[in-house]
């Protein structure tokens, strides 16, 4: 089994127990590679994430390193995050416990497939979301005008800050912070929480996954569209978002761990 | 083809139109009966709900009207219904369109499935809900303790006046009112909403149907359980509450509108 | 100085305690007495609260003995709560800290007011309410209509289930389960707030103390008033309840804590 | 009586009817002038708004109109709105009532006071706010890190991508898409209400205008303070924002409408 080892690189614990468990899984029979800036903070040399054959990629980080990781694959490959961040929603473990999983890997692990987002414009693809995709303006206090189009009917129209697309995964992430409900992963379906709308029976909604969902975006102020908090793309003052299910899921080592009780913990602890 | 039309009783003009939509559909060549209330309610004849072989039942009436026509049935039948209510989610058809389209019946209709859910305690069954179950307290401003267990594992745990087991349909109805979101009948789950949780970080759920869910309820006062706010079942004290998809869907005729189109211009006009 | 010790009575410990703080009292020079229930569940015999000339009454449990004993006093007399109960709000003191602080009472004390609402039918009083008057349906799933006249002008109506009518006291109670802000205690006005109003647009409102306020309803179901969660009165259908600032506010000793330093607290461990 | 006459520029029927606003002061026996930027825009001549003696400025415009206007004047100075765009809270005419109502003047009129909020650093004025000042992230999607100092005390602690502080009037502008109830105006207190806060737990609070309230932000990103949606100041990384109520209210022309049932009838429009 091949494994890449990924670390936050701005905190030194996490990087030296970015080498334990390179240490472990090697003793374990796997072969193991740092990526390129986990290793280059290491001292040592890396492997791209781009190109990489690897059988599953062990994260040592918070959600925003998972999600950077998970962008910056070529194709799909299980990941498994140990926490070294915050909150932790993406990342199943926390490293008491981490170590004696990994050394079970290589006799094999089921593997959880998260729904993604990709976003169009026209037929330009603009980035694929594993948590959401927020429209945003970039002057604060200055409201947007949107309008939600489903299967070629407006659904709604209203003015606010923002709108986010969000995944079930995302629904523990900023769309719980927006008013947001708590969505099942096993469910498909695209989740629009407004931020502060304009319009007091605005509500989130939760369209299915087979639905042809265009966001129109009509307003005299730029906006922005940031994908996974981590890639700003401007949008200008007028535009026709496209959202689609991603063919390509997001892969993650199946921990079979209780996903609702798992949530409950960490929101309890926010 | 046969049909079944069915109208509220307790308004003249409804009856009157009932017997215009009869009317139209035997010139169309159907074949039409009155269920026993809407009959009787007109000084004539009609027949049993619970053994009906009719094609389609047409109802005259609001969501009330409409929930216990379906609670009423003994196999499923699709339902098409002609709104006389006060909002009217459940019926797709204003008066003044619906004789237009009830002459189309004969030529074919497609029909929507709308999930239920079947509520057990043990393996006694408790209802079937189109909209929702409703566990509540039956003191006013006396909280019950509640726990939603996913999978065997406890998900959370709070103490309300109550808790909402809706469906994606009921989402527009009483979840709305407890601060829901709005879901697509297109997606298969179940919305949890409490009533007036006394926890500052209770947020509603939305649960796949796949799950394994039971409410347990744990009390030193009595609950009930509310079905489609039609029929009321005494819990006692302590309940376990195992919540399934039932096996026999709802059916709607389709009337080929946009659900969130609707959705919008309903929510505006509340 | 003269002290009245309540206990909630079915706790033994809160009961021994109870003699623990009478005993301190007494030890610091004070005059102390049980009330009837307390005595009578130590056996001992006690004096009315009707009619009592304390200086001071302390009270060991949660915030229902808290308010049970404020609605049955003659005359306000300062409480000093000392909690014995789940969450405790109102109580303002811990078991561990209340022995200490009970004995510099005799040194004085500074007293806080916490205003009060005042209900009325026509020119008849219905109760005084320390956290909040719910007006509900005695129905669950029934819901009533409601409209809220400011100053002779309608400012809302609503169908919901009910509408709490809270002090800023009470808006770290009932209200906040039911979405309600928090509002400091120095604040003076009425905080309404709708239980699951069927319709989107409702939102909580703060209302000046200086404004004349009615609620009316009127609905085919039955309603009832519930005051402080303890008192119930049958409203009948219809009804208009007028809402006036009590003349007499409840009197609390002044134990020098930040209010909101504390509600932070509390509502965490919720 | 004299008046200044302001209109928005961007719009030639609010211009032509500030000339006739002006026309039936004239003939009512008032003595007009436009300011500077009206009168601009009409090719006239104009006086300044900070140094006026005038007796009342009448507003055609929104309520960015206004808002601009009251942050222009020198001492204050009753207003008098009339709507000439979206919502308009601030403007309590609509212009075909406005004309017969402007005559009236003359006779004289009374007065309403609306608290503002006066925000420091330190010793130094930041600002003064009639709706609200808003500490927000200039980065979309970066948390900001708050807590809320009541009277020396930490109140709440929390992560969001913004705070609103707001005057009781603000409450139904942006507080109010923020999730804020609707305040009374003559209430006098400080509605403080997040902006998506990382916090399940989060609640508006409403803190009386006679505590001691300091916002303490630390954080990582650069924030904004924008004060009335119009005056952007850079506030760096770290800050403690100091708020008091100003002592120099807004004055308007009371036109004896009730407050609630207005805000009733907008809300219902947005």
């Amino acid at each position: 089994m091949k494994a890449v080892i990924v670390s936050r690189i701005d905190n030194r614990d996490a990087l030296a127990f970015a080498g334990k468990v390179r240490e472990v899984m090697e003793h374990a029979g796997c072969t193991t590679e740092f990526d390129h800036d986990t290793a280059s903070a290491l001292g040592k040399t890396g492997v791209s994430l781009a190109g990489t054959d690897a059988d599953v990629i062990i994260i040592i980080g918070g959600d925003g390193t998972i999600l950077r990781t998970i962008q910056g694959m070529g194709k799909p490959v299980p990941v498994l995050g140990i926490n070294w961040g915050e909150v932790g929603f993406l990342a199943d473990l926390e490293p008491p416990e981490a170590l004696e999983f990994v050394r079970t890997l290589p006799h094999g692990f089921s593997v959880e497939e998260r729904m993604r987002i990709a976003l169009f414009r026209d037929e330009t693809p603009l980035g694929v979301a594993l948590n959401e995709a927020l429209i945003v303006t970039t002057r604060p206090a200055k409201m947007l005008r949107f309008s939600i189009v489903v299967d070629g009917n407006t659904a709604e129209q209203f003015r606010a800050d923002g709108l986010l697309i969000s995944t079930p995964t995302g629904s523990t992430a900023y769309a719980m912070s927006a008013g947001g409900p708590i969505v099942d992963p096993r469910i498909q379906g695209f989740l629009l929480v407004p931020l502060a709308p304009y319009m007091l029976s605005s509500r989130p909604h939760l369209i299915s996954e087979n639905r042809r969902l265009e966001i129109r975006l009509e307003s005299t102020k730029p906006a922005n569209l940031v994908i996974d908090g981590q890639q700003t793309i401007d949008l200008g003052t007028s535009s026709t978002i496209r959202v689609n299910r991603s063919k390509t899921p997001a892969l993650f080592v199946d921990v079979k761990r209780n996903f609702f009780e798992k949530v409950d913990k960490k929101l309890r602890n926010l």
